[in-house]
Order: structure tokens, then C-alpha cells, then sequence
């Protein structure tokens, strides 16, 4: 498309002399597209049916002007107070049972039929007014759809849908009964209409109904979507669509969510003002955009990428010099194909006023334009290299939704999160510099020589088959604790001890487990005793060997982790969650076992990711520490960007390129 | 009865196929008596007055072809979807005004005419068709009552049964305002209707009026209770009526509800998941067989014995092997006359999925099943012997619900709880083997050596009178800070110092406190300092002898431990809380002085306890810890079950008999 | 007025038989005064229009009779159950939607009209039967108006009230649209009518909005105190009308509630529950009787000094001996005419039973009675010469609760609270016995060799013109980070970089700034490395000199402190929050270049303090510790108080009087 550099811009927050000095001032930045308009409603409608699109119409044909391409936000997140007013019953619901009210965003119940209709007025009207604008090239519906929306909502409207969407899944009200296991506490239902939305209960809640819930409030969000893109697309054939979406939030299903969309479009700020250290871990980031490269396994867009200090009523910390440039190219590195920065310009007014963007709220060019404008000088000229490339690892880690939200339900030990989980597997090879995909639990493994699928919590019979088959085709996979609790609606698996028929597949049984609550535990492997956190799986071996053993615990001697040949593959299974020094090293071995790749060597906080196409293979090494950095590459590339090779100054990025083997 | 060991057991949540294979496993087990059908309502009455006893007669007929004896809850603590979806009211309104919905238990307002005319019906029926079933032999009333009501229910039924409750307990409104001290904050009232339930304020509330509030919520419950007690009493004559406790849980006056039934029933997770600690201190266990004995001064059962890990969003931590007969035994050496396991297996479905019971999801019998097993082939040919035996402690513990929530509704120190005060004093005489009574303030304390009453906060003249009287006539009595602070309505004593005519009694007056509000303060006793925390009393000697003094704050070197000599017995008053250290030497001089037998000397973790009918004393020694232990025991006792005497296994349990000494 | 000590009295807690006994005691103690009936309004109107003052003018009549003085307070801070039950919806309503009901205090929306028309009836009866009675001297209004009143009310007649004064203040929906900024997530409004209340939303608030609303609260409760203060004015013109304020508490603008008011009276708690330390720290109490003298730029009463332990469901900790001395004392030094202890006797009923008095529950004359009447018996002699007089400080610390408002609502740092900002810089200044003065931001400065005014975050064209003229005719100034952030309507100034005009009077601009989350910082100040908190301003020079660098982040040895000479005086520019040590040893430097006078030296824990008449100057010398102190003066005085000069006995209070200086 020849874009990959954009600004996230709001015309409608500063005075109309002031937008061409803006647009210049992008145009030198090496700015391609913006974003516009996802908040700005009111500005568009102030009443009922009188449409004021010209002020956005100057917009997009003044940045056109200077060839900057816009995509229209649809703002569909913030109904304006004209229609909330009026329909006051279309403000969400929380568990609570009390009402969010007008004066943030997000305060909308997305079932809601009034609601609906409004937008179907609105978003048409948009449409067909820049169907044909030469400065448009596509569309983002709503903004982080899920985002506020946690636990929302609860209404009567909600409730209807709900029901609806049960008999839809269940058919009789019998078969639910059965689903939920409601012989339990008497939860029976003698007919759909005598469910109801998960308000607050005196004690308890039923797992298998809030895993409905959290699956409808998904598929809720993303029929919503479905819906409007449909309006746009039949308006605007030639446009494309898509949404920003936020890593790996979990409101939404974003593999079903991606499925309707062109390209998937993400959110990241490292260094926002929620983080107790000053900025998320690089691996966490990296396996950001790996996920979100996963989604629609395409190439993506950056939507908001973070640029500068982030802030509501407190705020984060400033970035470091070189510290965006290193994240934007980052995201290049994992699979982005256009960076767009949020935002131009600090806003001043709002909630987001301290958001910070490229520009202060005094508006003049500082230290981080200069920085953004040396990043598009350097990088602009390969950006339509990289276009459609792809990274190409050799290791996938499975990741699933329903699995999040089961362990959301019930998180076993306290400070088990699903997603942290996985961060911790893929930590352990981010450092040795081994590229990862993520992908879905029934996705072909076969490019893969390992597969990592941590807490198979709920198991299907056609899943433990797909694993089965895998390793017994010659694939290595390695399974953890809590594997094959739960069937497919949160009940229990009663057939077989744990982790059932992947049970038989890793040579195992286990039929005990113990929660380390409030405590930590230790194994042994080699020689070495290492600490272990929150769960200790007690396993009976049944052909398989085992490589690690407790040494904590009345299960002390008996097996931790468990190695087993099965058919042309391996089965490991990690009963417990390993320190992080247990997992760096049995991950060396796994890996060693797999003979998987890795792209170099060096120091914490220096990243290496490479983009593949047919014939080229570029290698990105980026420093993410604010000293200097040694490293030294296995594979040969030729230096196209970067000082000195095998060293890097604070923040560096360097570029290579080399041949593709096949 | 000849029924010993038991478990509880939900039919309903498996496939009929199972049952007689669990019947099968349960007899092999020892099983004698099973519970049942405390949570069924929904099965056996699905739609209104469509009674479905079937399955459950099945169930109770199967057990019984086993010898297996049915104990049969009502299932009142769960009503079914049907009844509220009809009757949404019925569900209960906290504190802050919300509704608490169905999807949990306890969804349900006590005091609803429309829920108890739905109760009336079912428990009828129930009744009715299990009278003379030869499998059944008595009733379990509702299940926890109180458990996941606190604060419930502040809605306009409760609202009246409240006024109603206050109209006859004050009978004038002017009676009232006068004990409620209704001229602070111009609170007063002109009619009872006024009065509302204690739903959120601004700032602030009545220490008086929530007295009574908690109170009434407990007399709300008794009343619910023995209301359907009395339905089954007339149907099923031949049946006992019980109910499980929940140890010193404080939502109703236990004491009150033991009164209705004909005998106390108990359940206990000394590993459950809200515990910081693996387990809960064996001592805190002791206390709570010993308070469940105390409500009725009966031997009682175990309704609920842990037999698994716990569990409902996260898990509390597996069992060690042996801990559970540990814990079951020292049920019995307390005066457990039948112990029954929640559950049988554990189950697959709904909030307590990760309850676990005696055996897993698996069905099959594990260590635990076989654990089980040992222990009833063990002990239950003396069963019988020890039934209806009690223990005979020379200390007692003075107990009371009205303390309990008057120091809930003002802890004085935000680290002060009631139960938690007492379970400090029953420590230091369970670590030197002295066993322990808790009684009722007003109880005949004459067989007692030593009574200790501690923060004796509401008083009334009959109380003052009875603890003068106890010790005038040779008594030796412990009081501690905060006593006579209140009269019998929550009002302060304003007539003389604290502590009021005990003042006399201890020799001493307290013009004065402290409040050791984030800190700490420290006592010379002897030559030593010791740590106290919370209080500091200010006390002036009157004819007392001071035994320790304060060596903090601005009180230093003024008594805080006194002695007085009294009629023909010793008071001592403790005017602060202990540490853990000068408790325990404090607790060695004053058993020392009322001459306190010990029954053996051990360290800690090991336990002795013995249960005494007219002939025989029965001695339980038992291992609480995992590690071998030495004792010695103080009587002559023969060893009747155990590997070697004065040296325990891991969580070993010894039985020994003695003669009774008149 | 000759009236200089008393107490707070409730009579109609206690039976009229004790009623002359306390009067006794009373006069005995040296009591001039009390107040009274502030909550007794269901004593004085049992029912609708039944008045029942006659117990009311029984006991002011005693009271006279002994030649003390009454104080009548309104009892419009807890309106009776019978006007609550009848009218419902005067209860308040909280930003959840919640209604906070009867039970405590304030539950009452201070907007209802019905609510109005009671307080109308009620308040013009008791003014009219107490106008003429001799022992009354003046009427309090309400009390401690805005406590417990924090986020209330959101109740449609509120809604209703703030829809009026945003039309009062903005005239049109398009000027409140500007000044909201309410483009930002589409929140513009079409009309007034739309506008709510800041109900919870899903996800955000609008800054601007916010600081409207806290500014709208205030309003309406000077309002409502004015309306108040209005029918008593004109039924009682020779009494005087005060309000008991609360030291910094900003639930309403003090110096507007203090205009409508004779003189302004405080309540002072240093003991409080809510303490984590024994007591809040002299500094921060000295500096709570600064700013209370500040509002009306006058003397002013204690309406309830501290006289017992404090306490509500928890208590605090007991006073030493000598405290409540030291501390009233304290009071007086800082300007206070009149010092009224809270309160006469402890109450034995209802929320605040543990809000000690100087008699306890048994009403004996104790400790603290004979303490205070010790120190009437002392200083009473004094009290009528220091009437009127007025400490005259060199330094004075700006002080703004629209300041105070806007850092509320977004704090920049979540540690950064307004108020604990100016301590801090009082507390640097107190420790060098250098009196301050609290001014508001557009006083006249011109009296004060020195103005520090921190967190200038708010800021006008007027206010920056203010400061300049201030510096440029030879004053000196202080500025601090945060400064000109925003304009007057809590948006972001967009013109010049940081601090706006204000960097011309600095000769600096703050193009950047980094918030310290979860971290800290350090700067170098000569040769010394300083700890520094929660915020670094990046500046550039543009004139003004570095007087302190960073020494930590990427702006290390940037400038983080700056003076700059300015007309005739100079700005000092201070870019981040001084750890203790640095703003000891910076404000050391400045008062030093400003030659600024101490009244002495001696330790921590010894205060020092003057008043000044035209002809004297009274110096108090104040220990607020439990050990004996030493200190030197730097003045002439002479020793009227005291047991030993330049030696103070622990918590003992020195007077000395000198000439005054022209």
C-alpha cells in the first residue's frame, strides 16, 4: 500500500488555523495516514438526523493534499448525551446491578435495539458521505472493542439476548440443565426465559454458566462488529476494514473478532501509567505482537502505537530517548506493516489529557518529532520490503480464549493467570532468541518441531486426538498442569484420572494434585534443586520417564516433569509452574532435544526477530537498555542499517538482511 | 445408634448406573450412615407441587440394602428457579441497598411469607413421604444456617419482622429510644414503623440498634429453623431433627439453635482455601470441638468432616497422608459420637467442583479412599464404647454471641475479634494438655477450678452478681480489659469506673485506656518483659496486688496484671492482651495456684484429650505434625490402639483407657 | 468578650439531676462557655411543629446562672426519623447511585426543597425563643458542614441545582461545550437539561466537568449555611453566628463559607483514630491553625479542641499528660481568642460513645479535669490581653481549593495530594521557628518578604500578572512543578511550553517532565546528592540560573531547581518534590537570601510563636514532646509562664511577652 507511517490525529480538538501547520509539520515527519473521527459523534450528529460531515470532509482533503491517506474510526464507542438522554436505558448494567452513566465512554449496552438503530443511522450516513473521498482509504470500527466494557452488561435487553443465544446453543432447556450440571445446588431451569444475566449472588456462582457468559459477551461484540462492518463494506466496496485491537485482552475472542476484518490493527503502550515497573517487559511486548500477528496469521498495523508519556488522573513514565523508536520497530520486527503513532498532539482537554503524543500540548516539535522523524527517514525506505512478510518460527505456543476465561472463572491458585502462563513458556525462549508463533488449539502443527500448550484446562476429545496425532506423527509438545480438568462446558472430567486420554500419550497418570497456597515448593532436576510456584500436579509414571523430580511436599521423590516417546514424537509434560531458572533450563533442553534454531546470542534486553518473504530474510537486533550491548549473530546477514556490527549503542536498531534458505 | 462413620452423599449428580457401585465402595469403606438431598429441592419438586421423591427413595432403598442408614436435608437453602423467577423479592437485599441474586445459594429472605408458605409446602411433602421409610433415620434442617447471610436481608419484609421484634421485646417506643440512646444524633423515634433495617448511612450508626439487628437476624433464623423443625417433628416422630454448625461462626446464637435440635451437628475444613496458613492451628480445632460440645454440653457429630482438598474459585492444599484420621479422631477425642466425611466423591459440576471428597472426579479409590478405610477398621469397634462419653475439663471458658457481636459491631482495636481473644487463652492451656469447656456466662460454674472470662464488654447486674458469687464461694476467676464496659443495650457503664461492681471483686478500678493503635507495648512480669498488644487498661489498685506491670507508655510502672483475693477464691483481672509468651507463663502460675491437672507433657503439635464416662477414661494422643514425636503422660492409662508407647509416627493416633477416679 | 475557655455540652444525654453537678464542676474547671443542641433537634421537635425547647432554656438558664455562656449550634446535620420516613428522597444519594439512609449523621441532600421548608420552620422557631435569653451569646451553624458529605448528593433535585449554576455561570451551552472541552469523547451537550450529576460511568470522567462540580458543592453549601445564617441574623442581630470548620478539609471553598461568617471557629482531632501515627505531627497542626486563621484573616475560636481519646468503632490513642495542655496552647499561639474542649463528658450512647471527654463515662473529675483546670487557672489571666491579636509572619504559603479541587480529580502522581504539599514546605519553615501565613493566590503579597506557592496548577492571566508584579516590586517567590498546566476551567494550556508567562518571571521553560511512579529520584545541591519524589520538570535555561541539577534519569544534570532575578526581586523555580533533607537545606538558602527572622533555635518537638498586638508581642514556647527540652531565643522577652527559661519540662508551654517593633 506504500503506507507505514501514520499519526492518530483529532482536528476537531484544535482551532481550524491550526490544521495546516499541523499537516505540514506530518508531512516533514515522513507522516503517510492518519486515523480520525472514532470519538467525535457529536461533532457529526449535535442532533437527531442533521449530519455536519463538512469539517471532516476539509480534514481529510487538506492532509490529502499533502498525500496523507485517512482512515475514518466509526464513533460508535460514545454515543452522544442527545441519544443517552433520551434513551437512558441504553447506559450499561454491572454486576452490581447499578447503572454506568453518560460521561466517560463506553457507556452503552451493545445489545440494546434503540441502540442499534441509532448507529445504523449514523455509521450509513457516514459511509455513504466518504464512500468516494479520494483521501479515504479504509475504515476502523468502533475503538478496542471489550475495552470498559468488563462485566458489562447486565440489562433486561442483555438478558433477552442471552436467552436467545442459550437456545440457540442448547436447543431444550434439558440439554443445558445438563451443560451447567444445575443438579448441583439446585440450579435447575424449567425453560430459557428463567435465566438470567450473572448479577451478584449471595455466595457462589456456577463456572459452567459464566463460561456461557463470557463466550456470549464475546460473540455479543463480535456480531456487533460483523453488523457494522457489513454496512460500511456494501457502501464502500473499495475500503478496507479493520479495528485496533488490545494485545491479548481478553473481552472478546480477537480470533473470531479478526475473522471479519481485512487486516487486525493493535494497541501497545509499554510504559502506561498501570505499570508498577516502568515499562512492560520487552518479552511481554514481543509476544504481543506475536499473538496479534497470530489472530489472522497476516502481517498487521501498529493503531496506536505508544508515543509518548501515557496518563487519566496519574501518569506513566516519560520515554527514554530512542525508546519509541525501538518499540515501533519492534512491532515492524514481529510483523507490523504500518506504525501509526497515538497521537499528533496532546490533547488538552478530557480524560486523556495527559496522554501524551508526538507533539506537547504546546503543539511545537521537541525531542520526540525529531525522534519520529529520524525513525520514517531510516526505516521508510525498507517498510515496503517488509510488506507482507512474515516471521518463520519453529516453535508455536497454544493459545485459546476459552481457556482464558475458564481459568478467569476459577484461577485454581490465586495468582494463576492463564496469560501469564504463557508469557512465562515464551520468556524462557524470547531469551534465547528463538522466534515464537501463537496459535489456536486445533490450528495444523505441522510447520512446527515443538508445541507448547500450557493449561489444556478444558479438553475435547477431538483436541486430545489433534495432540495425539501431532506427536505421534513425529511432533514434540509439551503439556502442563491442569491439563484435561474440564470438558468443553466447564464440568469436570469424570472418566479417567488426570489429564485423561493425554494421559496414555505422556505416560502418565495424575490423581492427586496440590494448590501452593500462600507457600512455594522445589524440584530437583539434575543436580540442582529449584524453586517451583503454585501447583504440584502428583504423578503416577506409566511409561514414561522422569526428568525432574519434587523435593518439597509428602510427594517429595516422586515426578515433576515427565518425558515420554510416543509414536514418531515426544510428550513432555511440567506438572508445577517453574521458577524462572528451572524454565530457562529445561527449556534449553527441550529446545536442545527439538534442535530448534536461535538467531544469536546476547544480553538481556537485546532482542533478534526476523520477516521472511519468498526470497530475503531481514534480521532485526534491538537494544532495549539504555547502555551499550554486545551480541553475536548464528546466521550470516549483510548490516543495512546499524553503526557497528556486534554492538549496539542505547536503543539501537539495527537491520540486516540475508537469503532465504529453503 | 451404632453409627459411627458416615459421608455425605449427592446421588443426584451421578448416573444412576454409579450408585451401587458407590454403595459397594462405601460399605467396603466402614460407611454407616450417608446425608442427603440438602441441596435437591429443584429434583423433587421440579415444577410447583409435582413431587419427585423417586430417585431418592431409590437411593435411600439401595443404602439400606447395605445396612446403610439416610439422614435427609432440607434442601431450604437453595429454592429453585421456579420459585424465584415468580417471586423475584424472595431474594435478599444487602447492606448497600442491592439485590443478591439466584446463580449462588442462600438467594433467599428469611422472613418472606410468600418463601416460608413454598417451604411449608415442600417440607410437608418430604416429610410426609420419608416418615416411615426404614432407611431414614433423621432430618438435617436447612444446611449452614446463617453461612453466606451476613448482612442479608435489609429488605421490606425484614424491615417489618424487625419493627415487629422490636415492638415486643421494648413495648414502648419511649423503651426504645431510651436503649438505643436514641438523644445522640436526634436519632429519636416516635413509632416502631420508623424504624428501619441498618441498610448504608452517610457516616456512622447506632451501636444499639445494631445489637439488636444482629440479634434478631439470629432469632430470625432460629426461629426459621425451629419452625421447620417442628413441621417434621409432627410428620416423622421417630426421626431426629439436627443441623450443621459451623464451629464459632457468629451468625446465629448457636446456643439458641442447639436448643430445637436433638443434638449439635458440626462441619469443619481445618484446610480450607481462606486459610493463610496450610492448615489451621490444631489448638484453633480443639477450641472448636470443644464450643460445638459446649452448645448443647452434649456429645454431637461431625456432619461435615474435610476429607479432601478445598476448594470453590482457587484450592486450599492437599491432605498429608494420615491428617484426615488425625483430624477425624481428634473430632471424636472432643466428643464426636459419629463422624461423616463430606462428601463421598468429589463433584464434577457447579461452585464446588474443587470440593474434594473421599474419593476424586475419577470415581476410582485412591489414598484417601484407603486412608478412610484403615481408620474405621481401627476405631470403630470403640465407638460404641465411647458414645455418649464427654470429657470432664477442670477450665472453662466463658462463651457468649452477644459479646461476639458487640465486639464485631466495635472492635475497640481494629485488630481485636472475639474469637480470636478466647482461642489465645484456650492456647496456652492446650499446649500444657489441660483439657477445656466453653460455657454460657450464666452457666453453674461450680465444677469448674478455674473460669476465664475474657473482655466481658456488656454486663448486667445478674452477671456481675454471678461472677462475685463464684468466686466468693472459692472460684478462681480470670477477667480481662475491656470488661463492664457496656450494660445489656451496648450503652456505656456511666455509673461507677470500669470495670463496675467487678471493680470490688478484681480490687482494683480503671479510670483510664490506652488503645496501642499501630504499635505495640510491653509488661515486666517476674524479671522478664514481655510483649502485649492492642490495650492497655490503666489501673488503679484497690486492695488488689499488682503481678505484672506496664513498661511502655505513660502508665509505665502501673499495674497491669492484678491478683485479689475474694470471699473464699482469687480474681485476677488482665488489663491488656498478652503475647504469646507472657500468656503462656502467665497461664503456668495461675493454672499452678488452682492446683489445674495436666495430662501429660509433649511438644507441641501433639495433643491430648480424653472423653470419661462412668467407668472409663478414654486417652487420645495425637500426632498433628508429619514428623515423629516423644510424650509422657501424667495417668496411668493402658495402650489400647497404637504402635509404641510414648513415642509417636507422623499423625499417628493413640488410644488409651484408664479407670475412672470418683 | 472575656470569654476564653469552655466546653462542648449535651444535657439531654444525661438526667436532669446531674445537669447542676456538671455546672458545678464546670465553673470549678473555669468554664466561660459551652455549646449546645447542635444535635437535638428531635429533642426540641418530636413531632411536626411540637416544640420542645424548654429543657433547652432550663439549662442555658443553670449554665447562666453560674456565669457561663451558651453557644446554640442548628440541629441541621441529622434531621429526625419523622421528616426522613415522611420524605425519602432527602436522603442522598452517592456517586454509585446508592442512597445512603437513616442511621447516622448527614443523611440528608442539602439541595431538597422540602428539606429547606423544615430547617425554615424548625431554625426561625429556635432563633425566636432564644433571641432575648440572656446566656445565649451566639448561634453555630449545622456542623463541620461538608464532612461525611463527600461525593453526595446525586439526587434529582441536585442534578437540578447544578443544571441552574452551570447556567448561572455559562450562560449558553456553547460557552460550557468550550469550557468542558467536550469534544473530547463526544461528550458535547445540547442543552443544560442533559447535564447529570457525576454518576459512576463504564470508564472515565471529564477533568473540567469535575472541577465544576466539586466548585458547584461548595457553593451550595455556603448557600445553604447562608440561608441559615440569614434567619437568625435577622430574629437574633445581637448574637454572633460561626461555623466549626475542619483545619484543610476540602469539601467547601472555607474562605467563601467564612465570609458570611463573624468569626470562624475549628475542630481539631490530633489524637484521631484515623492516625497511623500516636498523633499528627505539631507542624501539621500548627499549620492547620495558620490556614484557619487565614480564612477571615482573624482570630478565631477552637470550637472542639481535643480534650480524650477519640474514637468511633475503633479508637485512638490516649492523651499523655501535659498534650491536651500543649495543644490548646498551641491553638492559642496561633490565634486562636477562645479554646472549647470536645467535650464536657464522655457519651454513653450511640456512634461516638468512645469520643472521650474531660470527665469519662462515670463523669468523676479524673486526670485530663484536673489538667484542664490547671491550665484555665494558668493562662485565663492572659487570654483577655491576646484578644485580637495577631501573629505577623514574614513568609507566607499560598493556599487555593480550586488548587486543592483540580489535583483531586487528576493528582499527576498518585502520592501527590495538595495539602501535603504545602506541609511540606510549611514543616521546612516551623522547624526553623519561622511563623507563616496561609493567603489565598490574589492577595495582596506585598506585606511578606517571601510567598511560596506550590502547585500553581490552575492558572489565569490575572493570577500570572499577580505574581509577576509581585517579584518584579521586590518580592520573592517560590514556584514549584505543576505549574500552569491549566487554565481556570481545568483545561490544558496549549499556547507556550510549561510554565506559561510564569517561565519569563523563572527565566526557564519545562518542555518535558517525568512522573516518578514507583520509583524516586535524586538532584545534587551543591556538593550533595538529595533524595527527590514523585515528579521530575525537564527545564531549560532561558535566564535563569541552576541552583540544582538531577542526578538521576535522562535528564541527569539538567537543572531541577532555578533562580532567577527578576525586576527587583527573584523566582525560584523548584522542578520537583524535595525529599525532607533537600527542602530543609533549600529552604535554609532561601530564607536565608530573603533574611528572613527566626524566633529561635531548639529541637524538633519545641514550637515556637508569636502574636502581636500594637504594643506587645506574646511569644509561646510550646514542647510537644515527653522529655525535657532546651532552646535559645533570638529576641528580648520577658518570662511569664514558665518554670525555667531556656529549659522546658516535657509538654510544658512557656509565655513570655515582649515590646513590639515598628
Amino acid at each position: 500500500m506504500g503506507i507505514h507511517f501514520g499519526v492518530d490525529y483529532y482536528p476537531e480538538h484544535w482551532a481550524k488555523e491550526r490544521w495546516e501547520i499541523d499537516v505540514q509539520l506530518m508531512k516533514e515527519m515522513g507522516v503517510q495516514v492518519v486515523r480520525m473521527a472514532e470519538f467525535s459523534w457529536f461533532k457529526m450528529e449535535p442532533v437527531l438526523g442533521e449530519f455536519h460531515f463538512e469539517w471532516l470532509e476539509e480534514a481529510v482533503a487538506l492532509l490529502d493534499r499533502y498525500g496523507i491517506k485517512t482512515i475514518l474510526g466509526t464513533p460508535t464507542a460514545a454515543p452522544p448525551a442527545w441519544i443517552v438522554r433520551t434513551n437512558p436505558e441504553l447506559q450499561p448494567i454491572d454486576r452490581e446491578g447499578r447503572r454506568r452513566f453518560f460521561g466517560g465512554r463506553h457507556h452503552d449496552c451493545q445489545s440494546n435495539p434503540v441502540y442499534h438503530a441509532h448507529i445504523k443511522r449514523f455509521v450509513t450516513a457516514f459511509a455513504k458521505r466518504f464512500a468516494d473521498n479520494p483521501g479515504v482509504i479504509g475504515w476502523q470500527i468502533d475503538n478496542e472493542l471489550g475495552n470498559s466494557h468488563n462485566d458489562l452488561c447486565m440489562c433486561t435487553s442483555c438478558r433477552q439476548f442471552y436467552q436467545k443465544w442459550l437456545q440457540r446453543k442448547y436447543g431444550t432447556i434439558e440439554a443445558l440443565n445438563d451443560a451447567w450440571g444445575t443438579a448441583f445446588w439446585s440450579q435447575g431451569y424449567n425453560n430459557f426465559t428463567q435465566i438470567g444475566t450473572p448479577l451478584i449472588t449471595a455466595a457462589g456462582e456456577n463456572p459452567s454458566a459464566m463460561l456461557d457468559w463470557k463466550c456470549y459477551c464475546s460473540d455479543l461484540i463480535v456480531n456487533f462488529a460483523d453488523w457494522q462492518a457489513d454496512i460500511i463494506r456494501k457502501i464502500c466496496p473499495k475500503h478496507f476494514i479493520t479495528h485496533n485491537f488490545m494485545c491479548f485482552d481478553n473481552k472478546v475472542d480477537y480470533y473470531d473478532l479478526a475473522g471479519l476484518l481485512d487486516f487486525v490493527s493493535n494497541d501497545i503502550y509499554p510504559a502506561g501509567h498501570w505499570q508498577k515497573q516502568p515499562h512492560q517487559p520487552e518479552s511481554e511486548l514481543a509476544a504481543c505482537h506475536d499473538v496479534i500477528r497470530g489472530y489472522k496469521k497476516k502481517p498487521f498495523w501498529m493503531m496506536e502505537q505508544q508515543s509518548g508519556m501515557a496518563g487519566w488522573e496519574i501518569m506513566g513514565r516519560a520515554l527514554e530517548p530512542g525508546q519509541m523508536s525501538a518499540w515501533a520497530m519492534q512491532s515492524v520486527a514481529h510483523g507490523a506493516d504500518t506504525v501509526v503513532f497515538f497521537r499528533w498532539r496532546t490533547c488538552a482537554m478530557g480524560t486523556e489529557q495527559f496522554w501524551h503524543g508526538i507533539l506537547g500540548h504546546s503543539g511545537k516539535p521537541g525531542r520526540i518529532y525529531k525522534e519520529a522523524k529520524k525513525l520514517t527517514q531510516t526505516f521508510t525506505k525498507y517498510m515496503e520490503d517488509f510488506e507482507g512478510s512474515m516471521p518463520s518460527p519453529e516453535v508455536a505456543i497454544v493459545h485459546s480464549f476459552r481457556q482464558n476465561y475458564a481459568l478467569d472463572i476459577q484461577p485454581n491458585h490465586p495468582q494463576l493467570h492463564y496469560v501469564e502462563q504463557l508469557q512465562k513458556y515464551y520468556k524462557a525462549l524470547y531469551d534465547k532468541k528463538i522466534p515464537v508463533d501463537f496459535v489456536q488449539d486445533m490450528d495444523d502443527f505441522s510447520q512446527y518441531k515443538l508445541v507448547i500448550a500450557p493449561l489444556q484446562y478444558l479438553m475435547t476429545p477431538e483436541l486430545e486426538q489433534h495432540y495425539i496425532e501431532y506427536v505421534a506423527n513425529g511432533g514434540h509438545l509439551v503439556l502442563t498442569m491442569r491439563t484435561g480438568v474440564k470438558d468443553a462446558n466447564n464440568l469436570c472430567m469424570t472418566e479417567m484420572e488426570l489429564p485423561g486420554r493425554l494421559g496414555e500419550l505422556c505416560g502418565i497418570e495424575v490423581p492427586e494434585y496440590d494448590c501452593l497456597l500462600e507457600t512455594t515448593g522445589g524440584v530437583l532436576y539434575g543436580k540442582k534443586e529449584y524453586a517451583i510456584e503454585k501447583w504440584c500436579d502428583i504423578i503416577t509414571l506409566n511409561g514414561a520417564c522422569q526428568i525432574a523430580e519434587y523435593s518439597t511436599g509428602f510427594y517429595k521423590q516422586t515426578p515433576a516433569i515427565t518425558e515420554n516417546k510416543y509414536g514418531n514424537g515426544i510428550a513432555w509434560y511440567i506438572g508445577t509452574e517453574p521458577g524462572e531458572e528451572l524454565m530457562e533450563d529445561i527449556m534449553t533442553y527441550i529446545t536442545g532435544v527439538c534442535e530448534i534454531e536461535t538467531l544469536g546470542t546476547a544480553g538481556d534486553g537485546v532482542e533478534m526477530m526476523t520477516r521472511e518473504n519468498e526470497d530475503k530474510v531481514w534480521l532485526f537486533v534491538i537494544n532495549h537498555t539504555n547502555d551499550e550491548q554486545v551480541y553475536h549473530l548464528h546466521g550470516r546477514y549483510t548490516l543495512l542499517e546499524g553503526e557497528r556490527e556486534e554492538m549496539l549503542k542505547p536503543y539501537e536498531v539495527q537491520l540486516f538482511v540475508g537469503n532465504k534458505r529453503r
